[in-house]
């Protein structure tokens, strides 16, 4: 299955070349109002296009900046040109001519060299295999009315196919010229661009939702997590509510774990720098890692991944054929020293607990088992209502064989073929991605969109056939002869942190009754109820559900508007009249009301509710 | 209650005062045995005495040591000179007389020179208080025979006093002098001695059994966890059976806490730099921290400790009188980095998941509180069968006010007053100790013993009035005011890595069935009754025992060996009449066992064990 197939425009798609068109669209209305600006690069992406432009320096020497009314003069001049109903005409440049036509723009003129060196391509990104770059490049310029650019395309047939109630520009923001600090600051442009009016007011819709559902806003407002200035930025500390989440989600894993034969493990969160030498870690991954702690002549590091703790303990006994498939389990921690500028939030974090495992299988085992984790992961998302995702199969790219990834393309063509066989045959939506492999393996990645449409990347998955060497595991197999183990790493839930920043943006905060840190919250009517509601939360608790009575000196609305605001499921509100009849006033979180409730019934309605991992309320 | 209650020997004891002198008895042996030894010192200890000497070099140049058949010498001399009921005498010297009589003795020259400046003491440990030692000094010796040594004494009236059946010299260890690596390294004798030949075997007994259930050899012989010279000296890695034994422990303290109204937090296991000079602990503990990583300008550490972190969750909210006591628990990972020479297996490690939790109440609340806390405390102690325990009541040094304690001799000492008001009420065996307290507030250590005898350090407990202040923490009280809260720092089952330890060896390695790792064992009489085994095993599984049906290829009788070795509590064995009558043949560890028990029955028994958490098979 391609990536054609899920609601996402990729590449080359029809909305992108609207999209694109936009962006030069955009291009001409800011050169035609602010001559002079020099262009950096403008391409379509997922939700619209932007394009940088060095607009030069003010009186104070600083860079020119976009005011919120020069987007409306540019979108006004926009609508013009769409008018206009311009067709878009490609040609292909010589590198001389390419020079002459963009003499007056450094940045593109940066880019031509950039192609002819094989560095990179029209959207200055870099290039990893520079000769391939070279063999095959061709300059070409797409040119509509007075604007031209150098650009590979596509682009729709002409201007007007722009709906002019369908686009809008959202945003500027500063980007230095190719991502690189010690460059220009660049003024980007955001805009927006859809087939359709409706679309774009979807869009925005959604965008005003995704804004309440910020994982970041509500992780404050229903105390799940904090961040701290002392404590270090990437360094989530989990409030008791949070905490809650990740102990439901361990818990989940542990259950689907247990039954699935793996055996749990637990490692340690440093080590020795030989260690990492010996998994390839400081070879291929150091700039990912925190700096080493050094003392007594020993360098310690906290660990990027948990595997090279579980080869140890594969490799702590002898082991046969028997008792493969080995599965080696740990919500393990694990450090990863992101740029400042990536952290956000709980997706993009320094220290996270990967709900990881390694599974040791001999050849013939691999593909059963690999899809026994292609089955887990669908467990997990049908659990959590995750309907629009797809896999990306990460394979090695020949030219980087030894540099970036292990010499040997005779096993990563096995391992490839074993993973795209298990794939094919499971029927998940997936994509192949030369070149972003592991440097141990192929690997797969989820991406998953929450059900207001929001991108995630969720969880990797590997096969392994360099650390098993590396580290020398043997089993010894039906011959009596060692023999080395393929490993599966996998980590279906991903990192804790992100998985639950999904999680919270997915539901909104109003989190199914198991996941709830808060389950019921009992609400008196009056003082003289407060002894029936501390009956009723202790039956509650007694029965195993998350409760806390409101004995406070607010009045009853204001108790049931908290409630509210902290997305508790269910509201038992108590009176005389339920203290006399051993009932409940239930109110659900959605506004049903269910009046005399008999105390029995509610405490079995939420047992089985938290027991099933329902979705119901 | 004092140190004299428990069953150990005190400084001062007539056990003390008889090893003491048979340490003085070992050293005029060995001067006569080896002319121009120079000695050490000699001190009685918890089982025995040793005293340390320098024999000089040998032909190589390396310090000359003692010879198994040394021993025997120095023994056999040791128990002619006991024959000789030589009374012991003691007279105080001046600093000169002192130095003339121990003219040709080197070590006792710099013990007499450390006297008088105050800087250490007889044995050569450290003084606290120069001033007060300086003020109080008096030097004394003790003689007996032709052996003079220096001493403060005190000792048995005459060498006769030995029993010469109850003593014996057990071992030679190389010490360097004074604990320091720079000086010379010493040769160290170990002896015991005792008031009864019965007291002696006892002893040697006890010694065997300990052996036998040293943690180090059943972590390994149980597959409980490895140490890996690659990731680091120090830090375990956790087996899968020895990670149950983790995950129940820790299952016991949630449920614990949960009933007493603990909340569950989770914090990063690094900070920034300035965290820790905030608490205070790069100012009074970076000693015992592994060094700072460095990037971008940052130096993170890893915590020595949960405290900061759990102030600021305290932090993040405002808080009233209403929410305390508000208890907020963490199996939190803490990281000391120990020195290498004071490593030992799970008993001193470098990485260690404390049962740490912090209560934040009012003044009003702390005795409450830290009762509760001690009731844990027993309450584990109960369960766990540990019936010998003392805790130690550590004060501050009022010379180090501003020094190694906070400077507040106020707080100190009401804070220190109510922590000995609660350890009166509760009745538990405790002692005092001045200029042991944690930097922040008077400390509770408990000290446990187990079954055989061996001492543990287990858990702590403080009181701490420094940090609230530290970090700001306030609450508003009934006035509307804020005000500043108590923090009880406690962790009754201290690192999971030294309870574990502990408990390897309390139970050598016979753990509860609710700790056991594996539960049950079912062994099928042959292979006819493989299907049978495979059902039985299924039918525990899913009642939440731990289950493992051996299928291999081995005969009966060794996969009954094989449990029995990994101190399985119940092995059933299954053979074509059991499988007829749905029943089984139980071996119950401790060698008891009991055929045609209804597998229904044998469930239901084993559940009830787990679930109880009985210490019974």
């Amino acid at each position: 299955m391609q990536a054609q197939d899920s609601a996402e425009p990729y590449e080359g798609s029809e909305l992108f070349k609207l999209r694109h068109t936009a962006a030069h669209v955009m291009a001409q209305a800011v050169l035609e109002l602010f001559p002079g600006a020099k262009l950096g690069i403008g391409p379509p992406v997922v939700d619209g296009f932007y394009y940088d432009f060095d607009l030069g320096l003010d009186e104070n020497g600083r860079p020119r900046t976009f005011a919120q009314a020069d987007l409306e003069r540019i979108e006004k001049r926009m609508r013009q040109i769409i008018a206009g109903k311009h067709p878009l005409r490609t040609k292909v440049v010589t590198a001389d001519e390419a020079r002459e036509l963009f003499a007056d723009q450094p940045y593109k003129l940066e880019i031509i060299d950039g192609l002819l060196r094989g560095e990179f391509n029209e959207y200055g990104d870099d290039v990893e295999d520079r000769q391939r770059a070279i063999d095959n490049l061709v300059i070409s310029t797409y040119r509509h009315d007075t604007f031209e650019d150098l650009c590979k395309g596509p682009h729709v047939a002409h201007t007007g196919l722009i709906p002019v109630d369908a686009f809008q520009l959202m945003s500027t923001a500063a980007a230095y010229w190719r991502g690189d600090q010690s460059r220009p600051m660049l003024q980007r442009i955001y805009g927006t661009a859809w087939f359709s009016k409706k679309d774009l007011k979807r869009h925005l819709q959604l965008l005003e939702e995704a804004k309440k559902r910020d994982h970041r806003k509500l992780g404050r407002e229903l105390e799940l997590y904090i961040m701290d200035e002392e404590v270090g930025p990437g360094l989530p500390l989990w409030l008791p509510n949070g905490n809650i989440l990740r102990e439901e989600l361990e818990k989940l894993a542990h259950e689907m774990e247990d039954a699935a034969g793996y055996q749990r493990v637990a490692t340690p969160h440093i080590a020795k720098e030989e260690l990492f030498r010996h998994s390839g870690h400081l070879d291929y991954y150091e700039e990912s890692m925190y700096p080493p702690m050094e003392r007594e002549d020993i360098r310690y590091y906290l660990k990027p991944m948990n595997c090279p703790f579980h080869h140890k303990i594969f490799a702590s006994k002898p082991r046969s054929y028997r008792d493969l498939p080995l599965k080696l389990a740990e919500y393990g921690m694990i450090y990863r020293y992101e740029q400042s500028g990536e952290l956000f939030g709980l997706m993009r974090v320094r220290a996270a607990q990967q709900n990881d495992a390694h599974i040791y299988c001999a050849e013939d085992q691999v593909e059963a088992e690999f899809t026994a984790v292609i089955d887990l992961y669908r467990h997990y998302f049908s659990l959590f209502g995750i309907d629009r995702y797809v896999m990306r199969l990460s394979l090695h790219e020949r030219s980087q064989l030894g540099v970036k990834y292990a010499d040997d393309e005779a096993a990563w063509l096995k391992a490839e073929a074993m993973a795209r066989r298990v794939m094919k045959a499971s029927g998940v939506p997936f994509v192949e991605a030369r070149g972003e492999a592991a440097f141990y393996g192929p690997k797969i990645d989820v991406q998953a969109w929450s059900v207001i449409g929001r991108e995630f990347s969720l969880a990797t998955n590997q096969i392994d056939f360099v650390a098993p060497a590396r580290f020398g595991l043997t089993f010894t197999n039906r011959d009596g002869q060692p023999e080395m183990p393929y490993c599966i790493h996998r980590a279906p839930l991903g990192a804790h942190e992100r998985y639950i920043g999904f999680l919270i943006e997915h539901y909104g905060g109003n989190f199914p009754v198991w996941l709830a840190p808060e389950q019921v919250r009992v609400i008196p009517i009056t003082d003289d109820h407060h002894d029936y509601a501390r009956r009723v939360a202790a039956r509650l608790s007694e029965a195993g559900v998350r409760v806390h009575a409101d004995l406070g000196s607010d009045r009853m609305g204001a108790k049931i508007r908290a409630a509210q605001l902290m997305r508790v499921p269910y509201m038992a509100v108590v009176g005389g009249q339920e203290a006399a009849a051993e009932t409940l006033a239930v109110r659900y979180r959605d506004g049903e009301q269910r009046n005399d409730t008999p105390l029995g019934e509610f405490v079995a309605h939420a047992q089985k509710r938290i027991r099933t991992r329902s979705g119901e309320l």
